[in-house]
């Protein structure tokens, strides 16, 4: 048995059509005035994105290893209405808006607790390893789709 | 003499009522998929803004250390429309869009050459060291509002 | 109840005089080469140190905030010996090996199940907040003698 | 003409066997000590490898894309004796070492004036994009055993 066995990353979990994903800050998430840097948001929800994909079973690394394609961020909106600190327990909340072909559109919030600390509309666009627009994988939009039914049962 | 007295790092410049800023892409910039990690062009307009009240005299180190207050990101729109690689040489122009007492709007594209691979509306706000708003200092203002006049005449 | 309430950012946790910390690898970890950029395996073992003196009972984020002091790496060695990818479930290892007066060595290395990937000697040194030595706290300099003795029984 | 055309990112130069490169710090580098985050030196120093072998016209990008190869850190010591803060500007003074069939050591400094505030030996190795170990090009290695004898003379 690995002595690492019973340490494992917190997964995040899909409640309806939301998806959970827990994250904490450290002192590399904050700068000089105490906070966590403004960038450093983005990769809290990139993280939330990419284990909302993996939760729903589609594996991006066999994806680019394949040469089939990967999601880059074609634009976002951010509002910032308060700060995370070292140490805060935090929560993103992410939710497919929109399938298109080629792109979906998210909506994710950082919370802390009830506190809202900054929302966002996120646009992931599928692309090819050369940067070219493609239609994203059939199962995976299907996937997409079944996520957005989910939490009107 | 200092052996490194001649190399400084790239000031940013001054034209009209556009500030140009240049940056180069290392490794630490890119992600798997060959191209910079979308969150990192947050990090160059950062870099940007900086540079540019350096550029016009405004002292953010001694502002915070004086517990003055400091610039946060307030909100930001983005789109990335074309990716950036290693060793690119990019330029970030920068432009102050609206001046309001305790925040500024300011326009920033990254470009390589003349393509424009991302483009941002970006909302700053003043805020004490405690995380309230707070108003810009007099000084400041008066010196955004000339850069929004230098090109006008 | 919060909805958020019920996922939590993963613990590490004590196992004898080791402490298990675990990290999954995003896109913000690689580089173009497609494995984790050297840099960000100090951003890893940073986390699970962090966690370490958390899991322990030192509130780091209080000490900065009634100004006692913060840990600051004085020096390192590390040696990579294999490179992580996306998606990796990596679990970092630590153990205290020698406690000063105003510092900390540590041993710590990031594992793939069985296999060690990369192994560093960290030197943290317990600063005040304008930057000079200072003696660690008592209780905190209890605390990992407490763990250095856990293994032996 | 293009409105960016006379701003560059700041190039860094051979001295004799030495190679200087200029470094500011930004809000991105520093954390809520105030100072710079200790991971953030190696991506300081990355840069100044980096742009040393652009300056001697070892082309790291096209090495990767025609799938040569790509430098990996296989190991570092680094001590850290001073901090850097907000708009410090920095020079990392660089020096190869030790040229080997795969790989090179090399002797890094990160300055703030005559002040040495870390100081590094980095041994980087010369890997396939699979990640085994290949022997550097010719060419680079005829560079470096040239940059050695520089300072001779």
């Amino acid at each position: 048995m690995s002595d690492g066995e019973m340490v494992r990353p917190a997964d995040g979990q899909m409640r309806g059509k939301t998806h959970f994903f827990p994250v904490r800050v450290y002192f590399e998430d904050t700068d000089l005035a105490g906070i966590v840097y403004h960038a450093n948001y983005l990769r809290f929800m990139e993280r939330a994105r990419s284990d909302m994909l993996r939760v729903v079973g589609i594996d991006q690394r066999a994806a680019v290893e394949a040469g089939e394609g990967v999601y880059a961020v074609a634009g976002l909106s951010i509002r910032y209405r308060a700060s995370a600190r070292l140490d805060d327990d935090l929560v993103v909340m992410t939710q497919v808006e929109t399938v298109r072909a080629a792109s979906i559109v998210i909506h994710q919030r950082v919370m802390r607790g009830e506190e809202i600390l900054t929302e966002a509309m996120v646009t992931a666009a599928f692309i090819t390893l050369e940067g070219r627009p493609r239609r994203q994988p059939r199962a995976w939009m299907e996937q997409f789709a079944r996520l957005q039914r989910e939490g009107d049962t």
